[in-house]
């Protein structure tokens, strides 16, 4: 064991170079850093399981650092270690544009980051994800292929947040017991002392949780080397609340919230050069500290070698999940299935089209890990393969995650950073809002991460207002990188599946009806038209069309309707369905314009605002949706009462073909109808 | 006491009217009503303090309904106790368009509705807000005027969704031991047994934070009523954790999830009549228990009538605060502001002059109450009369309200149906994600809740993506009635603190730079124009303009600096600037004429994405913002590395000036930068 002095020193030179980048860059944050370098010390020289040179290695230890903003923790630790392309360089540029040192940690920037971080409580909430999809291939393939632990490191943040009650409690429940995690407890937050906002005896809180809990003092490296083994050792997740002193070493900030969140300054900073002795300029390692850790570094080389001679029947399976490869008939076995769809034409709510596909895929694919907020019968996310869960019990492939959509949304991105499955999960189209920081952070880090959401309208009836989607359709499609798939039929429900499980650098949203729907798409395409984003699924007839009809999912069939009364009347009129706008985006000119056409009327419609939707009708087409909330009723008579029909469509076409388009301020849609509530 | 029969027979009138209805509805959650009778029955005959014929008594108890779902408990203990409005016919149109009686208790829809609930927990955190308010208002109005407890009944969605944490760790925090919380503790949610997906020792867990808590039978009157009774005695918030049977008197469905969500049939209907030995027709309830309920229903009067003669100096102050009425003199107060700011044009950032509004305005209103999610000296939202809120210590009027903003977002609408106060909130911009669910409440039940957001884009700089809100605004703009601010200067951030303030039905999100701002509004008017939503801040000059730049917040400047460049080569350029889209809809159509203008040439800025903004530029128009994540760096670098500079906007408008307006596909915007990512 290294001695008391080496372990400070090793412990120094991870606040040094945390305090001179936060100066160097004059923001970022010390305190966390600076309070948890001998908690990291001891993880990282002595328990972690990891090979620097091989930051890929399916079976180490995952690090996460929840606590995001304490990057140049992270920083500093594959520095020292000696991970690929973390160089001193790009210490000295934290912050900067371009450098890998963000500054909160973000994946893919640089091998040894696992994930995003910053959003508190999330870090946390992947670690589940991480954790269960450890236990989740351990029972498939073995231990000597996957056998490894999940260490996190949280802050007061983190356990303030909602979710991570939400995690902690999913965790317990499954007895997730290679998931450990230090609490930095520095009686710290950013208006002054936690006792401001919160009095939690924490231990006790985790402990209601099933987790094991072991208090410490968070600068004893031995206390410290203990409790990592006491937890290795326990059969339920650990808590280690790790008592230390945010910014440990500033001589004055130390222990306060001056600490936290910005440069400590010239004086303060020599002040701690000479509190921890540490005489070297910023940026600089003395040689055996840097050797020091560079060993830790390979530490785990001889295991991870011998880990890549195991032999295992199963091995080339393991790696192939382990890499993301789809098996190779994945899109055969897909049109197979459509080409049953086309000869059946089945008449059923898009939810159940997509448990029709799962069926399918689930069948295929072994990788696929589904779940749901405690809405299985619902969102119809269960299929005939797939069993549950349970503690103890992790070969099945379906996750009761309990009323959990926000947790639910970070376990499946920590599912799907981990590697190894393919994992999606369900709730309410209307709790995307609860869920929406875990899909936001899928969409930043490019992660192929599955959100199953039913219930996707007013069509939801009686449940009213508060379970009816109104704005989601445009808030998910506001998020960068994000394809949100409404399919119309069980055919584009299929193809949604498919291109968003092929989609590796992309997380999906399926959003589904509750209500049944008649099928579209009659004849059999070998091209996946939704993967389009939008196509023509009418065109025109008797001449060329005058009006062009585009809508989305479950007014898809009220705007075939509508054309057919229109052109009962004369007027050609082509309908374009939009599956996925963000698909749309990326073909090429010659397509989309193509699809958008030249009828002089263009009409969209979506049991939905309005907002996004000029992209395809321009700002004086007319759009047949929703402006404000829905209201409780049974789904038909609520898609009378808000104007959203074929009649509906056709009137609005057939003003417009008649008197021309309006121009201006005379183009904007007057709402029709106001919410429904009863009488004052 | 009554007897033990005739309470049997009054719960029993719940679950029948419950039963019926959604067996007339075919649709509806009989399971919760049917298990928490017993509860209800004792809470709303014995304890509860209200006065049914007067619903909106200020000091009467408040009773929260956080498993909304489970609505028709709540609509059958207003149909008995004899509230206004709440007829039999309502309950027989459960969940018909028009009718009070929607799926979920919807606030507004008729007296006696404290909150809107459905979306799970929200309910629970709502009520750390009334509890609040009751205390606050206590602490200086004194137990004649104030005197009243909030009882919650939560079901374990409830107390699984993150948020519950939120709530309870900071009710137990705060000692708000006014608040009373009953579990419906029946081991069933959707999916099955509660016990497969959690294992939480719930007790433990509120315990954990600062809870009293009490295991009952919840069938069993007598327990129940001595558990509210150790509940009110208690120095802390209490959790009745009342064991109970989902569907209690369903005579096969009974204990299973299959009584929770859905009509129970006739046959199982007829069963439990027979059981519980109730013969009357549905929807009647036998004169003696109608009687009995309606005499609970005025128990009350009394108590209120005597406080309705309550004489206190203050009494015209409560009296006004609780009509939700300002000072007479708060325009003239802002107006004065707004004088001074004009003289003195400071260049600072939004949230420094939104916390010189606010000092203004909370030196003015003393029913204001501030807070932030432990983001204080970064939102700016505590100003100088704002004293802590501590427990025991409820004078004050600042609340720290940890890193919880879903918790907080709750609590705020919680304040604001419980009256007597205005509350506000703040937390990063981005972090309204995890707010969202609690802002939609807001805009639904039409809440003046008022959340303050600062560090609204890219501009928030080195912190990065996590941090920067790109979607943001599209996403909060998307949600109906909620009025989204974004101030270009001291001057729009003190008029949009008006308006905020004065819209008593629409909530406000004000979005707030963390970057100086220069002054933009030069000169004092009278009228608030930033309550027109967007108006001309420029007029071309040296001709008729021939460009329109649309801008808000940060990038007003930018567009006035623009302006001066093409001015500068002889281009008539006006400037308009969009503070809030949502009150922009609200003018006539001359006056959004007006404002949108003729110029040929439409730009629009915003450091975000471009939905939205084709209303004001057309799809046609250029657009200078974001089309993905931002990066870490500092804030200018940013600007210049996304290209939101006045010489794109100049270069934008001077291409199309020249050559003309591109139309169709070619006038689509193509992302100029690829968000900044260090080489792979």
């Amino acid at each position: 064991m290294a001695s008391r002095e080496q372990h400070d020193r090793m412990a120094n030179a991870i606040r040094f170079l945390s305090m001179d980048a936060v100066e160097k860059a004059n923001s970022g944050h010390p305190g966390l850093p600076m309070g948890m370098a001998d908690v990291a010390t001891v993880l990282f020289t002595k328990y972690l399981k990891f090979d620097a040179a091989n930051p890929t290695w399916a079976d180490r230890d995952r690090f996460i650092l929840s606590a995001g903003h304490g990057s140049m923790l992270l920083y500093s630790l594959l520095y020292l270690t000696g991970y690929p392309d973390m160089t001193i360089e790009e210490i000295e540029n934290f912050r900067q544009l371009g450098s890998r040192t963000a500054g909160h940690p973000e994946y893919g920037f640089a091998p040894g980051i696992e994930t995003t971080t910053g959003p508190l409580g999330q870090g946390l909430a992947n670690s589940v994800g991480f954790a269960l999809a450890e236990r989740h291939l351990n029972a498939e393939f073995g231990d000597a292929l996957v056998d490894h632990h999940t260490y996190v490191i949280a802050g007061d943040g983190c356990l303030m947040e909602g979710v991570s009650q939400e995690a902690i409690s999913l965790a317990g429940h499954l007895k997730l017991n290679k998931l450990i995690v230090f609490w930095d407890d520095n009686s710290i937050s950013i208006d002054g002392a936690v006792n401001l906002s919160d009095s939690t005896d924490q231990c006790a809180r985790f402990a209601a949780s099933g987790w094991h809990t072991i208090r410490i003092d968070g600068h004893d490296p031995e206390a410290i080397g203990r409790a990592i083994e006491e937890a290795k050792a326990s059969d339920r997740p650990t808590l280690i609340a790790a008592k230390t002193i945010i910014g440990f070493g500033a001589p004055t900030k130390a222990g306060t919230k001056a600490v936290h969140g910005s440069a400590l300054g010239k004086e303060e900073i020599a002040g701690a050069r000479e509190k921890l002795n540490w005489s070297y300029p910023p940026f600089e390692i003395p040689s055996d500290i840097l050797d020091a850790w560079r060993e830790a570094g390979v530490r785990g080389a001889s295991v991870r070698e011998k880990w890549e001679g195991t032999q295992s029947d199963k091995r080339a399976e393991f790696d192939r999940r382990m890499r993301g490869e789809l098996l190779p008939d994945f899109s055969k076995t897909i049109a197979d299935y459509k080409r049953k769809l086309a000869a059946d034409k089945p008449k059923v709510a898009t939810r159940k089209s997509s448990e029709m596909a799962l069926e399918v895929i689930n069948g295929f694919l072994p990788e696929t890990i589904g779940g749901s907020a405690d809405l299985t019968p619902s969102n119809n996310t269960k299929t005939s393969q797939l069993h549950s869960i349970k503690p103890g019990e992790y070969g099945g492939r379906y996750v009761h995650f309990g009323i959990r959509e926000f947790g639910m949304g970070a376990a499946l991105n920590g599912l799907t950073l981990h590697g190894g499955v393919i994992a999606y999960g369900g709730t309410f189209f209307c709790f995307s809002d609860y869920a929406r920081p875990a899909m936001r952070l899928a969409s930043l880090m490019g992660l192929r991460s599955l959100f199953v959401m039913t219930h996707d309208s007013i069509g939801l009836g009686e449940d009213g207002p508060t379970h009816q989607p109104v704005e989601h359709l445009a808030a998910v499609r506001a998020i960068p990188n994000h394809y949100v798939f409404r399919p119309a039929d069980a055919t584009e429900a299929a193809e949604s599946w498919q291109k968003a499980i092929e989609s590796t650098k992309t997380p999906s949203t399926l959003v589904l009806t509750r209500q049944n729907l008649r099928a579209v798409r009659l004849e059999y395409t070998d091209e996946n038209l939704t993967a389009r984003g939008a196509y023509e699924l009418a065109a025109a007839e008797g001449g060329e069309a005058k009006v062009s009809i585009f809508a989305s999912g479950s007014e898809v069939e009220i705007a075939l309707d509508a054309k057919k009364i229109l052109e009962g009347e004369g007027t050609p009129t082509r309908v374009v369905s939009v599956p996925c706008f963000e698909l749309f985006e990326e073909q090429d000119k010659a397509y989309r314009e193509s699809v958008l056409g030249n009828a002089p009327v263009r009409v969209g419609v979506e049991a939905a605002i309005r907002l996004g939707w000029d992209r395809f009708i321009g700002s004086d087409g007319a759009f047949i949706g929703m402006t404000g909330f829905g209201a409780s009723a049974p789904a038909e008579e609520l898609y009378k009462y808000f104007g959203i029909t074929a009649e509906a469509v056709a009137d609005a076409a057939r003003e417009r073909v008649k008197n021309g388009v309006p121009q201006g301020e005379d183009a904007r849609q007057i709402p029709d109808s106001e919410p429904a509530r009863p009488h004052p």
